[in-house]
């Protein structure tokens, strides 16, 4: 049987190994949040998550719900605390959510901006008083990504939706890292928080209980019913990446899935092109347009009879986009690969 | 084989043809939001339970996150608009928590309160300027229901966690109704919300946006990505329902499987006591209490033994608690119902 590869960006693709217990243990739909085998669970997501970020001690780890998207609320409600301004880099489409979120509860200075390079860090310009620094390491939309960690007086805040868990990751260098679970992490449902203790405690007076990071750090992410399921399935992605060797396995993969999709593009003569700046090229979400828009379509087709889907670009951008998270087999990436040079050699 | 039963209060039981489909489905934890297949989905669910509870057309329908705890917080800063007072009713927990929070975003006025029976509708004390009436006809912990719907000058909000989908409702004497999926309708991580029309939009101007009802109407719950697993086990529950005969086929239900117990109960000559008023004894959480309290360790092993399992009462109660969803068969209450005498001859 032809092998399918899922290239969505979300929710993305799911090893089959996690897939395959899954099934075997739909009955854990039913099972009670306070129960010991729930505990358990989340006990161990963390665990995992711990050991494979290497998180400090003092950072702690929440599974709460409603996305990265109410992360553009919950950061300034929690992290003004008496400042009224906020630093936020403008990388795209979800650097610019995050920012117009921001403007309901303070006011925004762009330190830099750039949609399809990242300012050189020298440019940054900064705020005086700003209670947080937030960027977006990945914009999944265009497809830019920088790696390096920018050094902020005042805590740095990062969306690391799609990024998060693709490489070894300096957790103490942030001050909160948000992420939703639908990328790297497990499916739609579940968003994963990593908070400096100090952070926590610091929301307006008026925020709603559950948006406080506080009621969840003291109720260990048991405020109200979590979203059980969706906690156990980033259990087992957990365990899949310990098994896969880790993050450093799962950083050369990627590297290798990456330069396997850039050189199908950068070889193709024109026919294929990428419009990111090569230094902020990311590696895991890897948008390209056809030199003949028209063909589209057609290029869409033949993939999916290939076995290769959710290749769409999005609605917002057009074009093709192929998000290669970690469940994404290298030669899954490679296989594209081949169909991208085939399909030029054939239609160019 | 023994046949098991969950009395778990939530998240809760399955039906067994629910858990089935789904294990022979798990691929679509992949599904993209915005795939054709999640839209249908999607739309089915919707359908479905306008079907079942005749939901008026000027009624919106959302799927949203953050449990009903998050609505606590959501009505006041949706329903307020100008006004600064609401009513609650006080039956219990869950309307101390909903009032807690209210109190973080207006003055509440408690019309009534009554933990072992609902007070009177007569002696509601109304407040003149209220925004909205709240209340929770069903009180999960201490079991107490009411079935009849107030008539209130301001517009009704009620949380139906545990209540809704039991049998038929009158959708249009409320305002605003909203609830847990993990009881009735399919598993942790899922909230719905049916809201009037006319009220969407008069939120506070510095609201989260995702707080907001007016931007999941516009964006048909599609905001951001929504929890498609959990939306989809929703989507098998509305068609079971219909299956099953809609919501007349689970009220008559219901009264069967409640009547069983209570018999139990009311037959014991002591043995099983429970502490709420007859007219307000719940139909769907039967919490009771063991003459001898030190037994209630040897009830839970036999009938966990017996397959009857999550019994034991909240943690804030004690006693225990039988669970008696839509997914509960008849047969399961009569077990346990015969459970419960052959228990006390055994012991008593």
């Amino acid at each position: 049987m032809q092998k399918t590869y899922n290239f969505g960006s979300g929710p993305g693709m799911l090893p089959a190994e996690v897939l395959e217990i899954a099934r075997e243990h739909v009955g854990l739909m039913e099972l009670a949040h306070r129960s010991e085998a729930f505990m358990a669970i989340l006990a161990q997501a963390e665990t995992e998550l711990r050991q494979l970020l290497d998180i400090p001690e003092h950072y702690r780890v929440l599974f709460l719900q409603g996305g990265a998207s109410l992360q553009f609320a919950m950061a300034p409600l929690n992290l003004l605390g008496n400042q009224t301004r906020a630093d936020y880099l403008n990388t795209g489409y979800w650097s610019h959510k995050a920012i117009t979120e921001a403007r309901r509860f303070c006011e925004v200075n762009t330190v830099a901006q750039g949609i399809r390079s990242v300012p050189e860090f020298s440019q940054w310009q900064f705020g005086n008083d700003s209670a947080y620094v937030h960027i977006t390491p990945n914009e999944t939309i265009a497809g830019l990504e920088f790696c390096w960690i920018p050094e902020t007086r005042a805590p740095l805040v990062a969306d690391m939706s799609s990024y998060l868990l693709s490489q070894p990751l300096e957790v103490d260098r942030f001050g909160l890292i948000y992420c939703g679970a639908q990328k790297n992490l497990g499916i739609a449902g579940l968003t994963l928080v990593i908070v400096r203790e100090d952070l926590v405690g610091k929301h307006r007076p008026d925020t709603p209980s559950l948006l406080q990071y506080q009621t969840h750090v003291e109720q260990n992410s048991m405020a109200n019913t979590p979203p059980t399921w969706a906690i156990y399935i980033t259990s087992l992605m957990t365990s899949w990446l310990i098994q896969q060797g880790g993050l450093k396995a799962m950083a050369e993969a990627n590297r290798q899935k990456a330069q396997a999709v850039y050189e199908a593009i950068d070889q193709s003569e024109g026919f294929y092109t990428n419009r990111v700046a090569q230094p902020n090229r990311s590696r895991v979400n890897i948008p390209f347009f056809l030199k003949d828009q028209r063909l589209e379509g057609l290029f869409l087709e033949q993939a999916m009879a290939a076995g290769l889907t959710q290749l769409k670009g999005h609605r917002s951008a057009g074009g093709i986009r192929a998000s290669l998270y970690n469940a994404m087999p290298v030669e899954g990436a490679q296989t594209l690969a081949q169909f991208m040079k085939d399909f030029a050699n054939k239609i160019g």
